[in-house]
């Protein structure tokens, strides 16, 4: 029997940086990682397959971070974990006995429960590269793309399967707006409105009843009786915690179906087995109740907290802010935290500052886009809730400083006098900067 | 005689600040803004005008700014401050009396004190729309430019001047490298390295003795007697602070010869007069000692603290952290707080951790640049001490996010867990993500 200090079960966004932080933290402790993939894909990356990027083949994980890192790698199905005896059991027959073990097996797009849905041309978000390479193939004979579900995962999918074809793809949201969950109204009609300027069909606030067609998807039936021609159906509502094994094991599972942990990413019942990832139970940095959040940014970081527990206590989750970006053409969106909808419903007294200027100075500059920040302040203590961004490429990193601001528990008054450096062609000017002046016209606001 | 209730001597990077701010938080209060300049540029935005932005007049800050916040402007040069009676006297022969002060005076080239200064074609960043408009001129006609000091303005010079035209650029930098005032070794020699490939001449370690010709400049000789010949000769070796009109009103001018003033921006000599911006001293915010680091962006945050506390002392300046950043062709780069040589100059124990990956993800992206931080901490406290950045052009917004780390005073251990959003097309991979991975690997490093 084969045997190893750590045994990392997963080789994506939570297990890589498990490995690879105990690795930094504990040199001297062996760690094997366990995947069933051959190859791993990036997640964030799915969606860029059908446009940007070209083939699932160019959106790997390099296996070189395993190795750099001294972490052995098996390929291989762990069916079994027996935690008395502290060993898993492979597919293949061979057995490995553990110090630690840390549970990274991500997650599974949700199945819609309506009839139709295990038709031949119905994918999602399935992280398999061969499932990927025969989606892409379909895609490109494509004429007509129904996509169910208006998030990132949906409006991204939209976006890329749009992009050098000539095809029809339509979006369909539950919600009165796509990115609804993440964004606040003004932001989803701004990302619905450059969605629908690049020849995609926004349809909201309907439900789907049935996918038809013989063997293969010829349509989709809304509940209002209308029906969508389409070849090919995607489904991106989201994703559910792979606790399969887990469950196996005897290890809790919480009120979210995730892998009940502690703030260690300990597993509620077991000291020496560890979760992180989707497949983790999470909370909200904000309000400390259960959150559905899933992101491979979060799994790093929780990854890499259970990677520093493993043998000594060392860092606490502060829970999850919820970070995202995305972009659809040349428009990008970010946020962090909470938006104002949801501050409101936490029950804050909320106070918002807003500021757009262009992204490099002047505004006249070759390549600069508008971008506008909404900053969210609890009025009462003067604390950074969230904030919103669109505009240019550096939304994704506007996004990241408002995450830091949050995470530091700053005010509104600290963030207007956040020190940024600037420069023509890499940000606004230093008199329009919209995170400081949002910052302090909330602080006007709250004066008042 | 007028009457305003706050006057603001100078309409840039300070004054402007000032005036905003003051009316966000004392809207019943008039703020009169007097400037010298019909026109005021964008400071960091004049190396611009000579490539990328094309004419002065499109470098201008708009006085949209000023009305949009109900400030009044009067274009005139005050020519006296009699503080016993509060009123300003302007040349026109018209006077003004206020309530509060403030002086946002700025700075002014260094004149370097060498014979030959006073020729023709020998110029430097004089923010004048005429005198650049001329200068823009000459630059286009000629053949031979010759940028004394290294710095990020003469940086910006150079690789500007050289755009879209057949003609020879040669940096002179009396230290041994370009920029070595902000970055690190490594990060100057890869400046260097892109300023040469851009076809730019670099000659370090060397001293300017004389500038040559009869009316008109013909060539530069160095301190070891080599002669570079010039039609155009700019001079960027800094600025001073611009104290005429303090002195004149018996003001105090502390040690670095800018006005002395206290924490919450009032000068140390009269409760009644404030000032900002680069004609105002400053404080390191790490070792409290006075500093020279002038900053279009340091001026908009002492602006904001002199405005809010014009009428209650609201904010105390934390004194400047320095972030900068520029991109010399595609190659940006950025810093924040201190280098790793500043830091030990400090007699900080210091820790780096240094981390390089593509901006986005997956690496083959299009348009992905490979971007590198490198973050320094003290060794026995944990705390982050500066960063600097070389890459795409999201390098600003990453020397931000380190500076919004700085100011909030995280540890290497919290940076290592930082919440950040990732996208294909917006940021590294959440695996690579560079400051995190910088910070742990800074972890790593202090366990030793």
């Amino acid at each position: 029997m084969k045997k190893a200090d750590v045994v990392v079960i997963g080789g994506s966004a939570g297990g890589i940086p498990a490995a690879i932080s105990c690795r930094r933290r504990y040199p001297e402790k062996s760690v094997l990682l366990i995947r069933k993939e051959e190859q791993v894909l990036i997640p964030c990356g799915l969606p860029y397959i059908f446009g940007t990027v070209g083939s699932p083949e160019k959106n790997l994980i390099p296996d070189a971070m395993l190795k750099n890192n001294g972490i052995e790698l098996t390929i291989g199905e762990v069916e079994e974990i027996d935690r008395d005896k502290k060993v898993v059991s492979i597919a293949s027959g061979e057995t490995v006995s553990y110090d630690k073990l840390v549970l990274a097996t991500g997650s599974l797009p949700v199945i819609l429960p309506i009839p139709g849905v295990d038709k031949e041309n119905v994918f999602s978000s399935v992280k398999d590269v061969a499932y990927l390479s025969n989606m892409l193939d379909k895609v490109n004979k494509s004429k007509g793309i129904v996509i169910i579900g208006g998030g990132f995962i949906g409006v991204e999918f939209a976006d890329e399967c749009k992009k050098n074809r000539d095809n029809s793809v339509t979006i369909v949201e539950m919600l009165p707006h796509c990115l609804q969950l993440a964004l606040d109204e003004e932001f989803c009609i701004e990302a619905e409105k450059v969605l629908i300027e690049r020849g995609i069909k926004v349809l909201t606030n309907k439900r789907v009843k049935a996918i038809l067609g013989n063997k293969q998807v010829s349509a989709v039936k809304l509940a209002d009786g209308q029906e969508l021609k389409a070849d090919i159906v995607i489904i991106g509502v989201g994703a559910r915690a792979n606790t399969e094994l887990a469950e196996k094991a005897g290890l809790q599972i919480g009120p979210t179906r995730a892998i009940a942990v502690d703030r260690f990413m300990h597993t509620i019942t077991d000291p020496n087995v560890f979760a992180c990832g989707d497949c983790a139970e999470k909370y909200s940095f904000f309000s400390g109740k259960l959150s559905r959040t899933m992101l491979a940014s979060i799994a790093g970081a929780e990854g890499r907290i259970a990677g520093a527990n493993l043998f000594d206590t060392r860092y606490r989750n502060c829970g999850e802010i919820g970070v995202f970006s995305t972009i659809i053409g040349e428009q990008a969106f970010g946020c962090a935290g909470l938006t104002e909808g949801m501050a409101r419903q936490e029950g804050f007294d909320v106070v918002t500052g807003e500021a757009t200027a262009p992204d490099r100075h002047p505004g006249g500059i070759p390549g600069a886009a508008l971008t506008k920040v909404k900053l969210i302040f609890s009025r009462d203590n003067g604390l950074l809730l969230g904030g919103e961004v669109s505009g240019g490429r550096s939304t994704g990193e506007l996004a990241n400083i408002i995450s830091a601001c949050i995470q530091h528990m700053m005010t509104a008054y600290e963030v207007s006098l956040f020190q940024m450096g600037t420069h023509p062609a890499l940000t606004a000017s230093p008199m329009v900067y919209q995170l400081v002046n949002a910052a302090e016209l909330a602080v006007k606001a709250m004066a008042k």
